[in-house]
């Protein structure tokens, strides 16, 4: 059984983002005037481009365009009811957070809201959101749970992520966030409500397998780093994958919590001390980095870029798409933000959205255009892939293909 | 010869924008649950909504949408070759402005690329760029020459940002500016390229009738406000409006210069002193803020926007789409830009895209929602008109109108 046509592309030139000993010299890992194989839905091999085309299988000419693997949007809230305008509206007009959340602002009325929503209207809202990003490129989106905090409205938002597959061509990752915030009902009890995210919601999530990983909020208005490592443990000890959000408003030392619990990557870290950047280095843990957040929130504290990058820890770019704190459904923007915002590089971007952020996701074939991995690709009308970081709502691509069929 | 279907659309919410004493409790001057009729490309009534529709028009119903005056961009150069990835890149990677000034980066190398253009390339990717906002629910774009800066490149893009016009519907407001950079070939002598400009292109522009308004870049690395002067004075010989770029980088006095012109905008403004304010409100010219700019070039230094509102200053905001220092192509971004980055409200930010630009071009019958005006005229599937502002590439218009005809 094949579904997917075996084809190739040639004159086209090629933006891998293999990670090669050479980074410095190219960090896209180009492959100028090539021509591509892609068969069963894999990527098969790159060849030097074809002056005769062989016949045995579907052949195009890129004329000299440039193929990049499928952007990864690797941290996302995108299934929600509701939106938060007129929150915004009012903190622009000068009301305090404090005021806000007095008249039920904040994520407390997103969670009212999502818990009331349906199914079928929690899936339309989600797919327009995700429809935003896949018309810039984006073929994987890693989507949180976390405005449920009940059984029942949690197992709707992983199945809600996973169900968008069927109306997009585009992979999903659902990753649980039970602990994301502690509901109403749990309020005076915030470690009952740790307990029922262990001991209640997780095993039902492990056995409908509808989530590979759970991820925390680590904070102070969240949850504590010795709540968060009893939800590691139990996430352990269900083989789930382990993320976090940490350091995003003060510095707990989550991060190396999560580091010891092997984490695939530790999200925002803005007040990540650099001296702590060692441990997450020995980890293998992917720093994924939210600029979208950082600027709708005017915060001024920079992650530790510098010490990142001397520790060679893989930075991944993430929309962080969220109804709160990161209302942005435009990966490329992301990319632009954390050219701006952070002082990346438009390389840095790049391998931040493909091949960094498949390594935060734990997806070994995806990320890169390399033989055997998976044949997630868009075709570009650029002359180089630096101007993916370049501007604002510039360019689209022009055609893209998930495992190797087009969309 | 009526070109217009005449049509009512019922059941619809309306933000008129228009300018009212009691605008501090209805800024966007709502008209919830109406019905407004179009004739012949204007807007002939607004009434409250009718249990029963009217059978001598065609008619439809809203069902709650809202209805918006189309968006009006009233600050863009987005008529250029090439672009300046490269140099973004550079930039990224630590290169001095300096540096890749020497290299042949900067404006002087879109003059380059601009001079050998043809007509047609330059046209397909305007066409491209003014897509992107028209896509977003922009009706009216101002366009700037400006990267000529000879008789034959001025006049070619004053003739494709019309040309525009040809290929989507959209009102093009051309605007010259010669006064934007002192070309290679008059580098020893600025003052006669000021001349060059009054004197040889001027003429040529106002025989072809081929712009409406003069603008000029006043500011110590482009021209000085007696080189501004001079332009001004030839502009008002010929009665074209005056627009200005001033006070982006140090206080040259050119916005209180603009405004003693009766410029139509003075735009960018940042270093524009408090105490200057006065004088520019005197002359009712617009201030257009930019943050476009000021998200790409890092600025610090805010635009006085206390003082602005004190005086009742019309406040405007515009894209800037520039290859340089905007490469911004989303007016709905710039909104939520005016609201995080210059503390905007929603309401300020809506105003700045309809009624205040609409005044910024000098087009009386544009940018409201009023019997009489045109009937540019976007449909959005919104709770509430904060929603433009709130947010990046959330939502678009689901239907549009320009002069009546749905787009
Ligand atoms: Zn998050
Ligand atoms: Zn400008």
């Amino acid at each position: 059984m094949n579904q997917h046509a075996d084809f190739c592309i040639n004159n086209v030139n090629i933006a891998t983002m293999r990670s090669t000993t050479q980074a410095e010299n190219d960090p896209y890992g180009i492959r100028e005037n090539a021509c591509i194989f892609i068969k069963n839905g894999l990527i098969e091999a790159i060849e030097p481009a074809k002056g005769r085309l062989r016949s045995t299988v579907e052949t195009f000419d890129a004329k000299g365009k440039w193929l990049l693997p499928g952007l990864i949007d690797c941290h996302t809230h995108l299934v929600f009811a509701g939106n938060r305008a007129l929150e915004f509206e009012l903190r622009q007009e000068g009301m305090s957070y404090a005021q806000i959340a007095q008249q039920g602002g904040g994520i407390q009325s997103t969670v009212n809201a999502t818990r009331l929503a349906s199914y079928e209207s929690l899936l339309n809202s989600a797919i327009g959101r995700a429809a935003r990003l896949v018309e810039e490129g984006v073929t994987t989106i890693e989507i949180k749970s976390g405005y449920g905090l009940d059984v029942e409205t949690e197992l709707r938002m992983l199945q809600v992520a996973k169900d968008i597959e069927s109306h997009l061509m585009v992979n999903i990752q659902p990753t649980y966030l039970g602990a994301h915030s502690v509901p109403n009902e749990f309020r005076d009890d915030p470690d009952a409500y740790v307990d029922f995210v262990c001991g209640r919601v997780m095993p039902q999530v492990v056995e409908q397998g509808i989530a590979t990983s759970v991820d925390v909020f680590c904070e102070s208005i969240a949850f504590s780093p010795i709540q968060c490592e009893k939800v590691f443990h139990t996430a352990r000890h269900y083989s789930l994958n382990i993320k976090a959000h940490v350091e995003q408003l003060s510095d707990l030392k989550g991060a190396c919590l999560a580091a010891k619990f092997n984490a695939l990557s530790v999200d925002h870290i803005e007040y990540l001390s650099p001296e702590d950047v060692p441990a997450i280095a020995k980890s293998n843990t992917v720093a994924v980095l939210l600029p979208g957040a950082f600027y709708h929130l005017r915060e001024t504290q920079l992650p530790p870029l510098t010490a990142l990058r001397q520790h060679h820890v893989p930075l991944a770019l993430a929309s962080d798409l969220n109804p709160g704190s990161s209302p942005v459904a435009s990966l490329l923007t992301i990319m632009n933000m954390g050219c701006i915002l952070f002082g990346m590089t438009p390389a840095e971007a790049l391998s931040g959205v493909t091949r960094n952020a498949a390594q935060a996701l734990g997806l070994a074939q995806k990320g890169q255009i390399s033989s055997g991995f998976d044949a997630d690709m868009c075709l570009w009308d650029i002359q180089h892939p630096n101007e993916l970081s370049y501007g604002i709502n510039q360019i689209r691509p022009t055609r893209a293909w998930v495992s190797g069929r087009e969309r």
